[in-house]
């Protein structure tokens, strides 16, 4: 069994930095130190030595009119392995009516082709008797996080009542509770309209979907979950308001997260109003980008920590399959890529402006969420026992990102023309050197499932809370007789 | 026609305060000045002439499980008056199914009896053309503002996509929303839990309606009125969480008004821990009375002006109907009284601790109300040419409030024992002198309907705001063919 | 003795509008109402008749190294009148040791000139007996309202300690405590950094006093007022900083009124940019003009209430006396003019847009300033009895602001080349006609002091507050021996 | 040398939980792993092994009017091993006028007897050349954090010139600010009122520095701090007002850290209204206990991370030396216990109640503040390398806090008769068990000086966006001769 040892370079963790070789046997960081040697050797000098990056929101290859979004978990986790990703998180989609253990097994099928490790999280498309079921042996199985639609309404929208039902079952069992947080009524409301008034260009999707519809669902769903006993992870926060419900909430003690996009914290709505269709098309995402006030917002809220993770949402559909919404917005495939751009674009307008710390740098893009998803410190760690998910980045290595050499499926890239600076020099997935100085030497089928148990340390402490303060009857004696 | 003077007053409006004689013909104000005479005059020497004050938000005679609230429009006019207020606003409430105009007709009927002048709310409580197509008509017939029930799941409540459409309709009509803002498909789970869970008691309705159902309702109709573009008045809110709401849509420039209550101003949630049934379950209404963090967060509201308007919900059921929810506290009918004591207690804890100037209790008790409503100068104010609708209010008078000597219709009051200091001498209703220094002198049917116009200039300027930010489209050439 | 009348306009106040004719006569109105008559009659068909503007921040003639800013009472309120400003409310401004009613009785001789009626505040520029003592005479002459400068560090600048007895002693008087919020020290400091970095260009003047610095203070001077329980006027709000202190404060119950100045609101730091040096020095004056950001929040301060009145602290200087601080940002004689613009440009950006109701235009130009200062309903009122200071608005009537034709005695105009509609056709001073659709008919030295008298409503109700929940010792018996 | 093992426990870091023996040589962490053995074991079965406390915030034997604080550093250092914590940072206080090197010189005296090590802040109490140039020899002797008394007029207090030239030292110097936060001046004079009131006794302490006093000067240090661009920890947050001033900072991306005391968690203002002045006067401290809504902005500030570091102010003056004060509560010594007492007080009341987590309780007991001092992961961590600083806690553990069994010097305990469950089994300090199940083994002098490196990545972070957004000059060509 050979060894693999990254040397001079300096190891940079969510919590502090130093200078240490990394050894790398059976998959595992074996000792971290100075003078380590090994089979192979990895040179980091001038380089960081950091946890790989997990993207906890991908969909790849799912279902949508017919056809599927077109990076699929080959070409996805080869994307994000060449920009320093080695975990994703994908999202089991059950069909209305469908089971949840079905949908799982669809998963499963699709990911056996993944280059690098990944979970699951389970979305929540429907509430019945079976759902609340089989809840139980996703959990089971390592799957602890249920996603919930407030908006799609007519196709994943879940209502008031069915989340209340799901997260109390979420919260039962250990899990935590997620949504995508836009008021589905109103927004489906706003496309008629909107429609009807001849706003039928992809400038009129961010018209459909005003900051304010997400931040009253990301307010609901606090709420709800607070009701529910349910921890909260509220993903593609795009917007001061989502991210103000956010604080308030966590201000009163509550155990919310919130997920910015890398999209979000570096695109803004001035892309739809472009003259060509194509470019504004690529860009239609839900939600939308925002206005540079909610730019600011978002990286604050990284930097104060109201805001926890940085993820991509990618979701890639080509020119072609975008254009199957000219002459109506609603029609455009929501979604856009960022797998392989996200570690290196945030490194740029993050450290590179001196917002971020290398240090915070890490958590966003691995640590906390490892924790939230309860990886930590098998994934999200530079440590002896951790699943060697390494990333060595050269903070002076510079490119202009662009469609042409993307190693995504599709034929742009909302980043086009982006000077990064600060990209992978190695990227090791369990141990395996996946990018090597800009090679790629990914294998097909090498990424596996990681299981997460229930229960986390925020799981227990908040049910001893709720338990404390849980509403008790007063004791009377001479009740009255009932009347009427 | 004979004339009124009251003299050796001070006038006392939302914008100052000076001495000065009324003269009253014909039911209006017809000169303000010194050294009035007339044929009958009242003697107001070291009191406040002041116009009198406006509920506008009462519940007489409601339907209610086969019986009704048991003031109504005759005795509930007459506790209004015995309190310094001359005029209810009441809410025409359609079953399901029933016409707004049916309902109106309804309400007619019950209000010939009354002995102050009043108006009307339309309770929307379901969604349909008829609804939408008749709302022109109640908007003809001077009745201006809509109220929803985000609440009381399975009887009054409106889900979102209903409540964005009766929004936009208010809105062309140029009327204005009201909501009843709890989430109410939480409260209805949270119900079926407590019960399950053997909390059947009174203390239960307040546990099933916590802060954070009503912030968050109200946080959701702001939006949904911003989208709409709809002005928006939020009734009874009660704490915090949602005075939260109003003030952070009003530092956006929203156009919403909240209306705190004097009982949750004054009384706190310890009344529903009382040992003895009847007390507690007296005290049941929606929202709940809250704790003292809620009751100064109204105070400031109305101090800073993030909040606008204190009325009384007064919907009075006898201890006997009360009852009706032994063993189950769902069954308890909702409501308190309120009427005859609304401007007592919010002069001894307003004025009397120096929290409101009495400028500032006008306003909130009679002038705000009748501004939003579009009925001032002609209610809320004292002025040439108003209605003389005026309470002469006496700062020194004390008393101590008890039942025993209450006009409402009902045998308890859940004031009982608390002194206040300050009182009407002498109340006017359209110049008839309604309470002569302490003795009743109203007379049934003397009340008139008060139709409103629409359009306020609020509702214009809003229009304006809208039509100037409305979405457009971007001129494109060359847009692609159609894909997929 | 001859009366004018105004006739076929629509009155329109802070708190409601109707069509009517009004009718003036000494000076006072003495009628409003449909078909009166008088000697000389005004045609207000397709206006609005509305309390004539009050500026309650200007610096005519104000001393300033050497010379006096260059619009003085005569210019200035021939300025004021042309733009439908009635009244203006100047500095009396103490050297340093020099005695307050000293001050005033230079102030009472530059004032003999005024076109229009005026009042003053007085400057509390150093602290002392004398200081202390004299503020009872100047109270008594109606000056009521005491300013201080937190900023201009070796001049006008007061320390904490010197703030926190001068409001007290305002509080014992009646009267009401005013500052300049902005952090000398720190502006000191920063000018000093900026000169040494090379920044020595009008624009650092905007980099010495960022948002931050005015934020700091208008905290602090609302804490050291609430301890002093002494209401607390804040002039010049310039930003969201300073805002949501002031707004943090009222939701607290807190007696604060904030003042953003019309430049404020509608122009922006990028003036500071201009390649032109002159172009970008016109515009110094502190607070400095801000982002879009900033101009947002005060419109919405003006929307919701937390904001109260919109003046200009005009302070005009011209090129030659701007050509100071070529060199050095720092002697740049700081201050713009604006007193006959502020009613266009706001009606225009304010009522043309919807942002405020035309109502509410007068509430923030006219009424509110007048109650705050206790001269309502003798100005800032439409009503039998008030002065006839009158502006008869032409909504449709435009113009662009050009330095050319503008009344004021300087070279240029900040607001140079923006279109208005909505302008004066007539101007009335006390009944007298100055602005005769056009013609400037101002009569030098026709102005009077308004005297304005102490304990405002709201000054009693903080009081009352305060005396309730003073500190009380606790009563001990068997306290020990002192140690030590 | 002998090896120590901690066998069966479950280590607890701030960041996950896991079973493992922790092995021990020489002082430091060696292994930490399954299995281990060692010379010594001690038996952590059903404990937690977590890092050791450190306490940021003493005054060991502290010069007071003639005297000392009575715990010094040998008492104090027992009395924090006792409770768990095995570093203390004490701050080294230059009388006016005295060198910073020559204080640290006497505390480096005091220090000599420390049972645990240690570390020292120094204090700015006045400012001059001498003291801008020995910073730097301050910070190469690896004290980083210079703190400044905002209030204590007339002794420690230093103006806004003076902290804002020190604070932009510190920043050159890769240091960090921290600040006492009240107005100094503010509570001079009320101090002086309420004594002249008749308020002479121990609760007037409390109304001498209410919560509006701590904010306001917290946001100004803030801002000053933000100016200078340096960051800045403010320690003894008590309040909402402060709190909230920190909340809104972090949320502008500034680096700011908020440091509650134990008994701000725990104790309230009730206990200054003890008939007992003994009582009230023992816990005289500042700032003073608030009331519970206090304690719950707190609570929440740890839960979602606003505030960072839970210290104790530890500064013990006996019964007699707080009679001092009788007839004049301005002469009770500020200060009161706790070094013991905050490990267990914040479990039982953090991690017992479900508001913490462990692994949060171990992030602001010692990780965060190690981080933010520099001295991590020396300090504050369970990793190989680390210094053996270690507490084995058992959950189970309960006690009485009792002034009759504490280690401290004092005659009394602020939280006499409070119940705590959860207590330390074993402390060691680098590898010497010196509390061993309830028999204390420490030793006089084993305590050494903790030097920490300034420049953290925080500090590089800023300075990068510091340098990114600086002021930069207008280039302008035809700038005009200077005028006048």
């Amino acid at each position: 069994m050979s060894s693999t040892v990254i040397r001079n370079g300096t190891v940079v963790t969510a919590d502090h930095s130093w200078k240490a070789d990394v050894l790398i046997e059976n998959g595992l960081i074996t000792a971290i130190g100075e003078g380590l040697t090994g089979d192979e050797e990895l040179d980091a000098t001038g380089c960081y030595v950091m946890p790989g990056g997990i993207d906890p929101h991908t969909h790849l290859e799912m279902p949508f009119m017919g056809t599927y979004s077109s990076d699929d978990f080959d070409s996805g986790t080869r994307a994000a392995l060449s920009g320093g990703t080695t975990m994703v998180v994908d999202f089991a989609l059950p069909s209305p009516g469908q089971g949840l253990l079905d949908a799982i097994r669809m998963w499963d099928n699709k990911s056996t082709r993944a280059a690098c490790d990944y979970s699951f999280h389970m979305a929540v498309t429907w509430w019945g008797e079976q759902v609340f079921d089989e809840m139980k042996e996703v959990v089971d199985r390592g799957i602890t996080t249920f996603k919930h639609f407030m908006a799609y309404k007519g196709a994943l929208m879940v209502q008031d009542d069915e989340m209340f039902a799901s997260f109390q079952r979420v919260g039962e069992l250990g899990g935590i509770a997620m949504v995508h947080a836009e008021n589905g009524d109103v927004v489906a409301d706003l496309q008629q309209r909107l429609l009807a008034e001849g706003n039928t260009g992809p400038e009129a999707h961010a018209y459909s979907r005003p900051p304010a519809v997400e931040g009253e669902a990301a307010n609901r769903a606090i709420m709800i979950a607070d009701m529910a006993g349910v921890p909260l992870y509220i993903v593609h926060v795009s917007c001061e308001e989502a991210h103000e419900a956010i604080r308030r909430a966590r201000q009163q003690g509550k155990r919310v997260w919130g997920e910015p996009l890398i999209q979000h914290l570096t695109l803004d709505d001035s892309e739809y109003m472009s003259k060509d269709w194509d470019h504004a098309a690529r860009r239609v995402m839900s939600p939308p980008f925002r206005d540079q006030k909610h730019q600011e917002s978002l990286w604050h809220g990284l930097m104060s920590g109201s805001l926890s993770v940085v993820a991509t949402d990618h979701c890639a559909f080509t020119t072609e399959q975008k254009r199957h919404g000219v002459g109506d917005f609603t029609k455009i495939p929501n979604g856009t890529g960022g797998l392989e751009d996200r570690m290196p674009m945030l490194w740029t307008h993050g450290v590179g402006t001196g917002r971020l710390t290398p240090e915070e740098f890490v958590a966003v893009t691995s640590t906390n969420i490892a924790k939230v998803l309860n990886c930590y410190p098998k994934k999200g760690a530079i440590r002896v026992g951790s699943d060697a998910d390494i990333v060595v980045w050269d903070p002076e290595k510079t490119k202009t990102i662009t469609a042409a050499s993307q190693v995504s499926a599709i034929d742009y890239n909302v980043f086009e023309g982006k000077k990064v600076k600060g990209l992978p020099r190695f990227t090791l997935t369990r141990g395996m050197v996946a990018v090597h100085d800009g090679e790629m030497r990914t294998e097909e089928g090498h990424g596996k499932f990681v299981p997460r148990p229930p229960l986390t340390s925020v799981n227990r402490a908040l049910s001893t809370w709720k338990e404390l303060t849980a509403p008790r009857p007063v004791q009377r004696s001479g009740i009255p007789a009932s009347g009427v």
